[in-house]
This record gives structure tokens, C-alpha cells and sequence, in this order.
């Protein structure tokens, strides 16, 4: 080990991952800004409190929004790092015991113009205990309004790829994780067609370290080429409303299900960070159902069963 | 008593309530349509089960649903009476027995395609426990875009006169208890201007079944005039802008907050007529805040905090 790299392994965990997710963040919306001709991601840096109130909570965040683009209706690329107070009720939903938290993540969500590119959505973070708990966790799935394989096989295919650099039994778990953890209950409908999802990564911290940012790296990899592929096929009033529609989805699983979304609320984060991920437009109709045989049809049957993509 | 009216009263409170709400919708719809030229609610009959499934749950309803209109945007006038097992958690939640339940109920939502008229809410219902516990409830409150004080005291004023036909002391308790329930924690707002809210009114019966006819009789006087006075005024981009963006804030309290998705949801009730509450056209938008001093700012404003309109 040379000294330079002691260095930075001598940096506490905490520390080391909030600058890896700071520098994610930078790439990825660098890399994102490339498909809009004149939008940029808007940055907002906010703070939450400065550990001196009641319960000692405090942190604050860099958000980075692109809204109205050409390819990007509207995107947010999200770094925070809080601490505080755990609520009781709420660590007992998480069935740890109630004591301070550190949590510092980045989770981006894009929902393209285009009805015909899908919407991603990634979260990793950290989060550790006052008493030296600590865990990694996140995810990453893809949402399609229309099937195109190629392109759920090429992002299965490529986050694939990463988990096997670290292990050859992490796809197959974190996948099943996501298809069981991304459904909604009252429409018997996976949210999209996965990817990947794990919590509580516990144990061997650098291990874990290393397999996030490998999936983080990844992340440009498994969903730019879809986005180039799709973003100029033509698309009408159909597909928008279809989209819409769809959107409400979204909207229902964040709202209703959400872990990350409750854990926002309930310790009172900021409403502006946990709602980015909620779509531009959506609707809701009564009764709304694809025409059997439909290419939207087919998206849903897809959604009620989900299957393996590589 | 005559023998006629000891008829009726000889039914079971269930049955009565049921064609009461029933009537209701009837008469509700009606009125309603008399604002359109060309649209009419379309009646949507539904059926649960048979009760002879596992958990001896059956029952259905009446959608009646009007997307589209000139004055109406989507509204919903539903009636159903259900009954079957209360999940174990659930039962929890309501902090009653786990047992077999029998509710009947009518709920109505109309989202005004102006965002100059207020999107109205109602529900009112009878729930009845196995071992003969029995209860009403309900509620109705008002959600407007654009403040006119004119409007909001002519909807309290209305509920109140209707209250105090019944007793005096019900206005100021149950347009109290309304103000705390149609609150969003997350955003520190409440959903609207409110008006009353009730549940769990046990004992009396024939007194609390005569109070919600009272009130239920009283919605077309709070709501029409109201509807009457607003649709015809002026209305651009700007204001359909803020409409979209607050009827965020109304799915956000449906899909957070409210105990009747919640129940809905967790009994595996009609996804479609639990729905049918979401507004048809909704948007959100990163940072979205209203200009100080605009008629926009002024609505934050009185939903920042509750005040007495009668």
C-alpha cells in the first residue's frame, strides 16, 4: 500500500462514501447534461439544522435538478448527509433499536420526455448508529412504459456484470430483492422491470463499499445506451397518455410503499429532496385499461410476472 | 307511529343507512349533471365477491363516474356496502377487535376542471362489528385553488346551520376534528379550508343516523352555489398551473394519510373506486413555491393555519 492510499483508507468510512457519492453525482449529471442542448442540472445546496436543536439533528445536501429538457423532462441527482435523532416509532418499523443515525447517500431518479425511455431510478447509502452499527444499501431499477428486450436485457446484462466482479451470487439475490421489494400490492404489479435492490449490507464494511461503487459506476453503463436509443423514435397523444398513466404508478409506490420516502417524512427531511422523485405530469383515470393485444397490454403482463432477463 | 313508518323503522339500521346513502347519490348526481350539456355520470355496478371465499368477505357497489366535463374535470359519487374479515392489523390500527365487519358508505370527489371553483370531498358511512358494535361516520371539506372568503363562509355557514339542527355543539367538534385530520404533517399545511369530520359516533344510533342525513342532505346547498358562482369566472395558464401543482398536495394526503385508502387498501377493496379520488391531471414540481403577496401565497397562507369562518 503506498502512502497516498493509506491516506485515504485512513479516512473513517462515513467520510470516504460521501465523497464517493458526491463524485458519482458529478459525473453522472455531467454525463446526463450531454443529451439537452441548452438545460443544465440547477444545483441547490440546502442545510437542514446545525446539531444544535433538540435532537441534535443536522446535515444538508447538494440537489441537482434538470426540469423541462428535451430528453429530460425532469431529473434530480441527490446527495445528503444527515444525522439526528431516530424517531422510536420509526426505528422499530426498521426493527433496529432507537438511538442517532448518520445516513449519507445519493439517489437520482430521471423520467424522460419520451414515453418510449424508460425512467430510472438509483439510491446508495450509508447509514450508521451511534452504538457502531453500520450498513450499506440502495438500488437501481428501470420503469418502461413500452417492452423494448434489448433494452431490459442490456441493463440486466450490465448490472449483472458488475455484481459478478464482486460476487457471483449477488445478481441473482439483489434482483429477486428488487422484484420483491418494487411491487404494489393493490394493483398486483411490479413498479417496473427491476434491477437490482439490497439493504442491510452488513459485516465486511469494505467489501460492501467496493460493491456499490461498483454498481454507482455502472450506472451510466446500464442506462445511456437505452436513452440514446430511444429519445428520437416518434412517439403521439397515445403514448403520452400512456405514459401519464403510468406515472401514477410511480406516484403510488412512492407515496404508499416508499421506505426511503417514509424515512424521509417521518424524520422530517427535506420535502423538496424526497418529492423530486414524484413525476413532472401525471394523471389518473377511472377504469383506465390497455386494449388486449396492445403494446401497452403487453408492459402489463410483463409487470404481473416478473421474469429473468439474462 | 303509523304502520307505514314502523315499516321502516322495523329495517335494520344497516339497510336503512345502505338506501339512504343510496338515494343520496341519486339525488347528487342529478344535480351535477344539470351543470353539463353533453356529459353524464356513468354508472359503474361492481361486485366484491359472493362471501363465499376464504374470509367470507362479498359485496359490491355503484360507481358513478363523470371524466371530462365542461364544469366537472373527473368526479366521483360511489356507493358500496361491503363486509367480510378485518385483517388483524388493521384491526390494530382502528384500535378495535379483530372481527367480521359490514360497512356501507357514500363517497364523492368532484375535481372542477376551473381553477377557480374548489374540488369538494364527502363520505359518510355505517360500519357494524360482528358482536353488534356499531358506528357512523364521515366527513365533508372543501380544497379551493383561489381564496374567496364568500365561498368558504357560505360552505361553513351551511354545514353549521345543518349541525345545529341536531345539536348545537357538533359544529365546533367536528369542524375541529376536520382541521386536524385534513392535515399534511410533511408540508405543515392543511389539504383545504376543511368543514367537519366525524367517526367512531356510537350509542345513539337513530340520533347519529339522523344527523348524517341532516348533513348529507346539506351538501348540494354548501356546494352548489358555490359552483354556480365560480364557473363561468375567467382563468388562464397561470392559474391551471397552481391547480395542478396543489392537487399534488391532495395525493399526497390520500396516499400518506387518509384512512379510508388506507382501509381500502389493506381490506383489498376496489382499487378503481378507491382511486377514483386522485385528481385526473396532477402535477409536481422541484421548488415550486408561490410569489410573496400573490393570490397563490395568500391560500398557503390559510392553510398554514386554520381559522373560524362562521
Amino acid at each position: 500500500m503506498t502512502p497516498a492510499q493509506h491516506t485515504v483508507e485512513a479516512k473513517p468510512l462515513a467520510e470516504r462514501a460521501r465523497s464517493y457519492f458526491e463524485g458519482l453525482q458529478q459525473k453522472i449529471c455531467l454525463a446526463l447534461e450531454s443529451f439537452e442542448s441548452d438545460k443544465k442540472f440547477v444545483e441547490d445546496r440546502w442545510e437542514k439544522a446545525d446539531g444544535r436543536n433538540a435532537d441534535k439533528s443536522g446535515g444538508g445536501g447538494m440537489s441537482r435538478v434538470l426540469e423541462g429538457g428535451k430528453v429530460i423532462e425532469k431529473g434530480g441527482v441527490l446527495t445528503s448527509t444527515v444525522f439526528g435523532g431516530l424517531p422510536e416509532s420509526l426505528a422499530l418499523k426498521m426493527n433496529i433499536p432507537p438511538t442517532t443515525y448518520y445516513a449519507t447517500g445519493i439517489s437520482l431518479i430521471i423520467h424522460p420526455l419520451s414515453p418510449m425511455a424508460p425512467t430510472v431510478h438509483a439510491n446508495f447509502r450509508y447509514f450508521e448508529q451511534a452504538h457502531g452499527d453500520s450498513w450499506f444499501g440502495g438500488g437501481i431499477d428501470l420503469t418502461p412504459f413500452y417492452v423494448h428486450e434489448e433494452d431490459i436485457k442490456h441493463f440486466h446484462a450490465t448490472l449483472k456484470t458488475a455484481c459478478d466482479k464482486i460476487n457471483g451470487e449477488y445478481y441473482p439475490r439483489f434482483k429477486k430483492s428488487c422484484d420483491e421489494y418494487f411491487y404494489l400490492k393493490h394493483r398486483e404489479e411490479a413498479r417496473g422491470v427491476g434491477g437490482l435492490f439490497f439493504d442491510y449490507l452488513r459485516g465486511e464494511q469494505e467489501h460492501y463499499f467496493e460493491f456499490v461503487q461498483t454498481i454507482g459506476d455502472s450506472f451510466l453503463d446500464a442506462y445511456l445506451p437505452i436513452i440514446d436509443r430511444r429519445m428520437n423514435e416518434p412517439w403521439g397523444e397515445r403514448e403520452r397518455a400512456w405514459q401519464l398513466l403510468r406515472r401514477g404508478r410511480y406516484v403510488e409506490f412512492n407515496l404508499v410503499y416508499d421506505r426511503g420516502t417514509t424515512f424521509g417524512l417521518e424524520t422530517k427531511g427535506r420535502i423538496e429532496s424526497i418529492f423530486v422523485s414524484l413525476p413532472p405530469k401525471v394523471e389518473w383515470h377511472y377504469n383506465a385499461a390497455p386494449e388486449p393485444g396492445s403494446r401497452e397490454a403487453r408492459l402489463v403482463e410483463i409487470l404481473k410476472s416478473p421474469r429473468e432477463w439474462v
